[in-house]
């Protein structure tokens, strides 16, 4: 019989269970990065706090924020890992490369007890999202230094379905090797999969849809919860969409859409702590109903190597809390986007994927490929905003698109934009994570 | 203590206790085999044998050979997996796309035990050339559908050593990794070993003696065995190298060198029967002295999924049997090319390695880098053969090093060569196997 949850215990725990668990794992691992970790004893130290002091989540609540660019500076100081590392060199099993926004690589490592928990944690993300044994999954994330490579390669063994391991940059041979192996299921970032399905059609006269592909599960970037955008995948592949959420600091996946898809499950409450924040005050949101908007941060439980205090994702996400008929007890979230990516402009919130969302709805008309242009750093932005988007090939009346799509954008999201219609096929396009603002003062 | 074999039972097996355990496990896989794949039920009946007749060594070598051939066409009649791959689809974990020289990819799935199987013939090869815990390896072999990717990671996890997760296709990211996580290990072809030296040099302006790597474990091509070779990227790289030997449609990694180097030890004697055949008689030639020279063919022994029986490798290689002081049992072996790239002029067996070694000993006026021209198929081959070598940039007098090389050639090769010297940096480089034949008909 087909069970519903890959985990039932961790996935079904009650609040109470939940709050006791974490509490209990919290004391611990504090204690354990107050003794390995120089970067974390200093950041208790400068908060005035020490191991006993710290056994709640209202205590963790008054602990700084770990941010990024920390991490960065920590493994400047003590190459390649940082002092926040936790662990000697010898008991790291795997050094994944993040490269992040700024082109210097940050480093992340784990243990063999931490690539457990990941692997755990995509088999919890994937069966959510209806893998199973006997499953053919055509792997279209890439293999290498990505987060989402090996992790995901073993999650899919613990579940055990088959595995084909193609990557990126291959993409005749990831298409062959679905055909030939009738792979029913294939996992890659939305924008590989627009790609990919483009690809097929122009250059192996092979339409998507008849690939036999039925579950696309998409990550990675927040393309695959932008309605429009998820409607063109289903329609270009045939196929069933779902998505999962992760972030390379924290865990390969940590949230994932079960058969309701209304938001992605966080799954992990019993190896990580989640808060949302305002991204401005850093005030900690109560989680308690839906529409709970802000920032995620994550609180490591139990990790060995890179384990961190409430890590801020910068992910911006809004949150439901009301019971989900699948039974999972964890929040669903939805990214709307970066946090650093957010727009303001007279006092109203503008997210590239919301814009994105509005324009996929004029497809065919337009390829649905566009890109916010900033010429200076947001999160202020003047009016009207810069937009490019690409008309459809024959395309004869850009005037008039570009007039509707300002108009919308005017009623829907209440923004001031200036459209220029450009050509199909002359933004550019990407296998991996594909940008939606082109930055022109960021060279 | 440092131990010097990874699993000192099965690499120290007397010749006795092989042939005993191989002749226990052949029975039970012809069995299987006939139990479980229709195409090599076939194969034993079309030769009049049954399971129970099969029990020694000498029974199997009255079996008849099976050729990559053949499994591409039993791969055509019941795709993907074959006829011969004895297992439903269901128990297998992953399948890897092997594109052979005629560009169909053929397809070689595992199942679970298969899986361990591979990661322990890993780890007993890299354990032998020298990684232990505690060692850095930075991954240059593609990790995608390569057999030698996630088997190389698992069998490097299995010594306890750190993986850093690169692969092809990121040629910059690679030497970043290795300089910031301080590798000493390097793993890739011999040839993209030699390309990254170029490129670090050339592109990233880093000596590559500077990036710390002490051992370059080369592999999947016959560079690394080629002496000239190897000394140019001992002295590119400022590292030791070791070679290990493997084989797609066998296992990925079969037979490694050990701290004596004198040919790679056969490090599977419980897990493959190795035969030597003349590849013109098909009559299997004794191991029974040093330099006996011939093809390689494997049986499986216990494999589930892509099992087989007297598979033909093509690989051509020279076999010790003299004792080797580190006390491996298993035969040493050194591959001297493929059996399809062997070229007989005039009754002169003409290897392509056996030119390369000596284009490398023109170096630095050549590039070291070369290719065999050939306007009609072989083995028989018209005289002179026709080779183009790069001259190194700025190297003034070729004519004096066409006739110098010829001269050689015809000395220590004993054949009639026409040289053609061609500018530096001319002739097609790849991150993959370099081909050493440049067949003008096979368009």
């Amino acid at each position: 019989m087909d069970n519903r949850y890959f985990n039932s215990e961790a996935e079904t725990l009650s609040a109470d269970a939940i709050i006791n668990l974490q509490e209990e794992k919290l004391e611990k691992q504090i204690s354990y990065l107050w003794e390995k970790s120089k970067f974390y004893r200093e950041k208790l130290k400068n908060a005035g706090a020490e191991p006993g002091d710290i056994n709640t989540l209202k205590d963790l609540s008054r602990l700084p924020f770990t941010e990024k660019q920390e991490l960065r500076d920590s493994q400047v100081q003590a190459p390649p890992l940082g002092t926040h590392a936790a662990v000697p060199m010898k008991d790291v099993i795997r050094i994944y490369a993040s490269s992040g926004t700024t082109g210097t690589p940050s480093y992340v490592g784990v243990t063999r007890m931490d690539d457990e928990v990941w692997t755990e944690a995509v088999a919890r993300a994937y069966w959510a999202q209806g893998l199973r044994p006997g499953s053919i999954f055509a792997m279209g994330f890439g293999i290498g230094f990505f987060v989402g490579g090996i992790p995901v390669c073993n999650g899919v063994h613990k579940i055990g379905s088959t595995f084909l391991p193609i990557g990126v940059g291959a993409s005749d041979r990831l298409i062959e090797s679905i055909a030939s192996n009738r792979a029913d299921t294939l996992a890659c970032t939305p924008s590989y999969a627009s790609y990919l399905a483009e690809y097929a059609s122009a250059k192996m006269n092979i339409d998507p849809r008849d690939l036999g592909i039925k579950k696309l599960m998409v990550g990675a970037e927040p393309g695959g919860g932008i309605p429009e955008f998820r409607s063109h995948l289903e329609e270009a592949w045939g196929a069933h969409v779902t998505e999962c959420v992760g972030n390379a600091d924290v865990v390969p996946i940590h949230s994932a859409e079960c058969e309701y898809q209304d938001g992605n499950h966080f799954l992990l409450p019993d190896h990580l702590i989640l808060e949302i924040i305002d991204p401005n005050t850093g005030a900690v949101i109560p989680v308690d109903g839906d529409n709970v908007e802000g920032e995620m941060v994550f609180t490591h439980l139990g990790r060995q190597c890179g384990a961190h205090l409430r890590f801020r994702t910068r992910d911006h996400v809004v949150i439901k809390t009301s019971p989900c008929p699948c039974g999972r007890t964890g929040i669903r979230l939805k990214v709307i986007g970066r946090t650093d990516d957010l727009m303001i402009m007279r006092g109203v919130n503008i997210w590239p994927s919301a814009v994105k969302d509005l324009v996929m709805s004029f497809r065919p008309r337009t390829t649905g490929v566009m890109r916010i242009v900033l010429d200076a750093p947001g999160p202020q932005v003047s009016s009207p905003l810069k937009i490019e988007i690409e008309a459809s090939a024959g395309l004869k009346d850009s005037q008039s698109l570009k007039r509707e799509i300002e108009k919308l954008l005017r009623n829907k999201l209440i923004f001031t934009s200036d459209v220029s219609i450009v050509p199909a096929n002359s933004l550019p396009r990407t296998e991996m994570k594909t940008k939606l603002i082109h930055k022109t003062y960021d060279v």
